[in-house]
């Protein structure tokens, strides 16, 4: 019987727990599974990106042995470049995922320096006390991965994202015969996929969207635009094959779009048998009926190839009547007002557009609420963590686990942070480490906290105004006129408010600057204070208002 | 025959078209249907609200003789606050929308002023060249109307916002009778709702949600906390008599819905026959199981009655295991993000949640595809203008007319401030009247315009960095240190950047001090400009940058 513990901690994310970052510690060795990013929310103005806090590895960076990630989707893959730097120890990833990540790292100019591994499905790979199988997943990419992970004190199995596909267009299903294997074997500990939690029954299989895809592609007399996820290989590979069938030849727009595709082709995982995919400039000579157009743009990304055709600012394509647009793809949550913004300027430029969950040309790649019951009937862990989900995911997930004979204290639902600590035949919370958001914005990584993003909102609301006042060193006398200026709070500084706040600073202040205690910071605090007051109450808005004294 | 023209031209929205205000004209005569706002989008940074543009209504002061209001909701009663004191002229309503009225009116201490007329279902009010008809129609709130306007070029007929629900719970569907006696008469110019458009079929009827509120509430075992809209009384209504049902008293929270069932109640629009209906007070010494609190919180308003639960905020109420929270209503887009936070948190403090189009607790207030067909065949208008959505639901609502018969040149697809002239026979697109977004931010009114939303969205991005150098104004020279604030950049103003922008300013600036160009404008613009270029090349940030010269 194994004396030591196994610590399991997710870590980073805004919201989502257990979905960018995952440790496992065992004694001297620590694994780490995937190293993603999440997009930023409303409230955090201006951040391009948030990474894991990873103080806990940094602490323990002798102990880290090595990056396991699941599959290539930015959310698992997105924060190696930020990450890596300060860990030399070998990623861990599988053929497509690799190609994914190494783009990735070619553009921050770390793939020289990067000890990038093949993990192959079903071959372990040995790590410290720790005996790592990949298992195949059907997923939204190709060559997604469990991961069935072997330790002291037993087995943990991590789904990584997936659902149980069992007809996904590239003939690769959700390996179910090691998931029995595993189980059979004994599972102590299961880590799963609680996206989709929320929908009753099953996730229609990739390969239900091809027959909306094909009515659609088949009825369209013009031009065929389809806008989906540039990884979302096996989708890209239906419409090329349904437009191959309809005699409709097939280009790429959009940088990931070209870039992705053309990796995939490249790698065997996308194949072209029709000989359909042609630069745009050859698929532009052909009829309109013989046009299809894959691109970027399917969650409103506003530089992308959709939203520039549908502001009419793309240099190739511009909309037109008859052309017919699929949105083959589902807005991220976040994403609605901007997906909705295109869709409205698109039929305005007189397309048909196909989009929504009516329209069935979109299918998720997680799993709904039976795919999980059959995943913990096949596994039958003896502990299950929920994870990749929102709280309320976590918690149905947990209920439902509940309601199929799974005893609630066996059940744990995690946070970020928060560490698990498991024996043999114990589970438990153990403490937290540090797991805050690290914003990215611009070079800067961690160098903004929760103060620079109030500031913003706050600016952002009622705008700035700035008073400078000018004051002798010496007899602590105003030395110039008041200067007041605004952005973001009303228009142009000539406003009449302005004027009338400008005379009341002065008034007000007169009889600050003759007494003993006008030290500069006094005065600025003042100055403040009386110009909130006033335009608050002659506006009712509240715009950050700064002081600033400066002594000549 | 008659010989003059009929304008319609729908006014205001954001995105939106022709939902907030239409404005009918003939002759000298102009009469506005609803005075609504609109809620700010996410672009529009610290906007209170946005209401219609009123510039052509004003240049026509002479000629508006009365508004007609459909119903009570927000976005068409909103802007009546706003807009009523440039027109001294009649206001006309159904009864309950009439109470919602008074409520905002007394607010802005205009209730004594306004003309304030009873406008009762089939009886016609005569006004000018218009005769105008009110009907009864199914739709969120009581006592909304569709309007049936006779004028000399023929009968034009207005939905408002509507649903064909011949079940709900108030026993007062829309009057299908005067539909089909107005489409018999024959109607020249229909206007219908397009809200629903993407929907298929049909929407369900209101008492739908009954069974499925039962169920939850008679499974319940603590406490039932229910968040609705606080205008839809008769989701009020079933949730008081279920409640009454299973042996539960009913409690209200939240301002809104306390003074709108509190109104309810006196004008006999929902009733208490069990006397369950108590003051909390009373309500919370009654066992978990004997309670039901209904409260406002359905699109997770920040200091609502249910955020303020589900952030521990709540005086009277903390949520506990136990209690069971139903969210009867649909998050509106935009929203969606601060419903999903108030359910995590709802989940995390142990409550079972009941939520999203699974759970059966909501039904829109707007028609199906199939409703709007069996309306269009009623009425078999001779013109069709869809209203009441954004271009994608206007368009497809156009689509649908003619996919059952309706010919393309008489389907007119308006845009807010596009005016329509239609006579006995024809109809055409006549030019354009002013038609911005008028924003109401604290006290002012329309005083905001796009530059002060620009440099919002700007300082929200990347924060302000202001310097400040002060110059002698005879010599030219500086007569103070360069001082340099930020805001929402980096985290305080004593970080190395900040004070390496002032040095590589300071030593930028030194040649220009001299030259004889030194006018203060200028030396603004270049502080400005080197800052600019310094802080985006070591940061990769764009904050505003201020420049700021004092002379002394």
């Amino acid at each position: 019987m194994a004396r030591g513990k196994l610590r399991i901690i997710p870590l980073g994310g805004v919201g989502e727990i257990g979905k960018n970052m995952t440790v496992l510690e065992y004694g001297n060795s620590i694994i780490v599974v995937d190293c993603g990013v999440m997009f930023p929310k409303e409230n955090m103005p201006g951040i391009d990106l948030v990474i894991p806090d990873v103080t806990y590895l940094l602490e323990k960076k002798h102990k880290v042995k090595a990056f396991f990630i699941t599959h290539g989707h930015e959310d698992h893959i997105g924060a190696l470049p930020y990450v890596l730097p300060n860990f030399e120890v070998p990623v861990y990833a599988t053929k497509l995922t690799r190609g994914l990540i190494s783009v990735k790292l070619r553009e921050h100019k770390l793939l020289d320096s990067t000890d990038l591994r093949a993990a192959e499905f079903n071959q372990p790979i040995d790590c410290g006390p720790f005996r790592i199988e990949y298992f195949r997943v059907a997923h939204s990419v190709p060559d997604a991965a469990g991961l069935g992970i072997r330790t002291p004190i037993g087995t943990v199995v991590h789904t990584g994202d997936f659902k149980i596909d069992l007809s996904p267009i590239d003939a690769k299903p959700t390996d179910i015969r090691s998931l029995a294997r595993l189980g059979t074997e004994g599972v102590q500990i299961l880590l799963a996929d609680s996206t989709g939690v929320e929908r009753p029954g099953y996730t229609p299989s990739e390969s239900t969207v091809g027959r909306a895809l094909d009515e659609y592609i088949r009825n369209a007399e013009g031009r065929v635009i389809v806008a989906t996820f540039s990884s979302l290989i096996a989708r890209i590979q239906q419409i090329v094959n349904i437009s191959a069938k309809h005699g409709r030849k097939v280009a790429f727009m959009g940088r990931s779009m070209t870039q992705n595709s053309r990796m995939a082709l490249d790698l065997g995982y996308l194949s072209d048998p029709g000989g359909v995919i042609l630069p745009w400039e050859r698929v532009a000579q052909l009829p309109a009926g013989q046009i299809t157009v894959l691109t970027t743009g399917a969650q409103g990304e506003p530089s992308s190839g959709l939203s520039r055709m549908a502001n009419r600012d793309h240099r190739q394509i511009q909309i037109r009547k008859g052309d017919t647009v699929i949105l083959s793809a589902a807005a991220i949550p976040g994403n609605e007002e901007l997906v909705a913004r295109n869709i409205d300027n698109l039929f305005e430029l007189g397309a048909t557009v196909i989009y929504g969950p009516e329209a069935h040309v979109h299918v998720s790649g997680h799993p709904g609420r039976e795919e999980l019951k059959i995943l913990t009937s096949i596994i039958s862990p003896k502990y299950l963590i929920p994870v990749h989900g929102e709280a309320r995911h976590l918690i149905l997930h947990a209920r439902m686990a509940e309601s199929i004979g799974m005893p609630p204290g066996h059940v744990l639902v995690p946070q970020n942070g928060r560490v698990m600590e498991f024996t043999e035949d114990s589970a438990r919370f153990d403490g937290r480490v540090p797991a805050d958001n690290v914003f990215v914005d611009g070079l800067g990584v961690g160098d903004i906290g929760d103060i620079v993003l109030r500031d913003r909102r706050h600016l952002s609301q009622d705008g700035v105004v700035i008073a400078v006042l000018t004051v002798d060193r010496r007899s602590g006398r105003p030395a110039g006129p008041v200067e007041l200026i605004s952005r973001g709070f009303v228009d142009g500084s000539d406003e009449p408010i302005m004027d009338d706040a400008r005379k009341q600073l002065v008034k007000s202040l007169q009889g600050i600057h003759s007494s003993a205690a006008a030290e500069p910071s006094y005065i600025q605090n003042r100055a403040r204070d009386i110009l909130q007051k006033f335009l608050y109450e002659r506006t009712k808005r509240r715009p950050m208002v700064l002081g600033l004294v400066v002594e000549v």
